[in-house]
């Protein structure tokens, strides 16, 4: 029975301990709070590299002083930081151009231009919408416009910069941020004379911070005169990332169309074999699970969005039937259990990712370990 | 300057207040220790579900009483949960089934071999390993065994089985950690009489701790001998998933099989038009960033494994045929640019996952934050 009550007993202490631990969070998080309108006065970015650096190892050194085991301090730090980042309010951010002509969002309803009317606005800037539906009233606000966005489905991307440029002052910055560059940079370098830059961002609207996004910058013409708007992306604490169109391009057949075409065609497989995803789910490893994860995400979003990222060039469809003609010969050396040539297969193409390979055994096992620490166990 | 000021001197009162939680996690670290010697003194399980959805759902609500962002404490929590679920140190376990006799692990030299022998060891009881090179002297410990443990592998299963079953006492438990099961428990029915367990465990010999990783038991003959092992299992915090021998392989046949030959081949086909990874990583969203790591991962491991796996049964081979079947039309589809059909297909997916498309959108979207806290901005 005394080790029973001793059980309890450290178990208490625990419980006081965790309360001590939450008084603690909550004075922290009143002194970022602070910190972070502190910051916003002085125009410092939201998002320092070098303060993350300094925090992460100033502490992972102290915690292994103490005798905590490595990494988790490291891993308590950065979940602590990433609620420092979203926690900057309203208009806390620093506004790089003041002026008293508007940002233009055109599409601004969707989700993806409410973000950032949200984020230009938060920054100061007067931010004026135009949608499908309020075209009569776009000429005025548009003739006093300092930068235009365009946010619409690729679809119609053309068709509204045609529809746009020549309204628009000619000092204006045209920016779009369609996930295919060189037709829409093209376009609307044919459609306006004044400065041109084509953005991409990286993520969906459904971010929680823009710390540490990636916004892909393109370039297009006369970029001087777009530089704040960049500079206002990295006061946001997003990386902006810049590479030619074509480099873009092909990137984005890798990155997003023959993903989303394997993925798409591994989710619409499983559907027709119908396996009960629910004993699937309890046979899985961490792994397979985040895989099965990564693939039933895609189809609780919008069609739509993925059909237009899919077909939206040749050079995508091309890629997919390239990947697609390699398929057959790799199947062939399954399907005769040549296990050497699978070697020599696979070590051709660990030589590839070179060091990356084991960086991503190292990266990927500590988020496995983080999607074991979901899991409710029995 | 008096601003300026300020924003160092908020710094400060920061790193003041980490050395705090530092020390806090230092103590608790500690009780954590003194609670897992306690339990282990009373056979308590290294985990308890009832206790972990306590503490995360009793810290939220005081957390959230505090005005703390919602989810913050539960990833906090969940971490250091796995910090003291790894925390149990040597022979920490109880021990259910005390013998004299050893529990025999043929190939106990491999990585997984060695595992469940430190596991067993630390649990008290005798463990003998038997490797290729130390065949003379195993009559002597076979005749002794409680439980022999067939880790070795797949190609070589069978003829291990042979060699090892007539060897055994009557009432000794015969067990297999192979992948496929169904060929695997007939051969073992086949060649021993006495009690049969067919064992799969869902991880690989890098975990860090045992707490919740899934073992697969589909059973065999005289299941009721066996059970103080699934009994021991549970003990180290696994979750014992019992199902046939053909459900668990038809499993094992989409969850790696086929999945392993899909990364495989997109990770081939890198290779092949072999972009520059490092310029593709800095072009990606989070997603895309963990996709390449599931991928790049696969290619630091060892060849001889994923080959294994996925040519280990002609029920393998046949479902990737039937799923390479399943490519031409949908890339016909996306090559006509027949965004309708696209979005039917998708929508019948959609259909099939039900619940878990939106689950896993959540689940995965608290991943993707993960992934994003790691990295590195500019």
């Amino acid at each position: 029975m005394t080790d029973q009550r001793d059980l309890a007993s450290l178990r208490a202490e625990i419980d006081k301990l965790d309360d001590e631990l939450i008084a603690l969070l909550k004075k922290r998080q009143a002194l970022v709070q602070e910190a972070s309108v502190c910051k916003s006065a002085h125009k410092d970015a939201a998002y320092s590299q070098a303060r993350e650096a300094f925090l992460l190892h100033d502490r992972a050194q102290k915690a292994a002083a103490a005798g905590l085991p490595p990494g988790l301090i490291e891993d308590l730090l950065r979940r602590l930081l990433r609620e420092s980042y979203k926690g900057v309010g309203p208009s806390a951010y620093a506004c790089l151009k003041p002026s008293d002509r508007p940002l233009v969002i055109v599409g601004g309803r969707g989700a993806m231009g409410k973000l950032f009317a949200s984020y230009f606005e938060r920054s100061g800037y007067k931010v004026a919408i135009i949608d499908a539906n309020d075209w009569d009233k776009s000429p005025a606000i548009l003739a006093q416009a300092l930068a235009v966005f365009i946010s619409v489905p690729i679809a119609c991307t053309k068709e509204v910069i045609a529809k746009v440029a020549p309204l628009l002052p000619p000092d204006c910055v045209l920016c779009d941020f369609t996930s295919v560059k060189a037709p829409m940079v093209q376009s609307m370098l044919e459609h306006y004379s004044g400065p041109v830059l084509g953005l991409h961002p990286m993520f969906g609207p459904d971010i929680r911070s823009m710390v540490k996004q990636v916004i892909v910058c393109v370039g297009g013409r006369n970029e001087e005169q777009g530089k704040f708007i960049l500079e206002q992306f990295a006061q946001w604490g997003a990386n902006v990332c810049k590479c030619s169109p074509q480099a873009h391009d092909q990137a984005m057949s890798i990155i997003q169309a023959l993903r989303h075409f394997t993925t798409y065609c591994y989710g619409r497989f499983l559907s027709e074999i119908a396996p009960d995803l629910k004993e699937i789910l309890a046979l899985s490893s961490p792994i397979y699970r985040l895989e099965l994860e990564m693939v039933g995400r895609l189809f609780a979003q919008d069609p739509k969005l993925y059909a237009d990222i899919i077909m939206s060039s040749q050079q995508n469809i091309d890629l997919i039937a390239q990947y697609l003609q390699t398929l057959q010969p790799e199947f062939a050396l399954i399907s005769a259990r040549d296990k050497a040539a699978f070697k020599r297969n696979f070590e051709q193409t660990r030589a590839y990712f070179g060091d990356y390979a084991a960086k991503f055994l190292r990266d990927s096992g500590a988020l496995l370990a983080k999607v074991q620490d979901e899991r409710v166990g029995t």
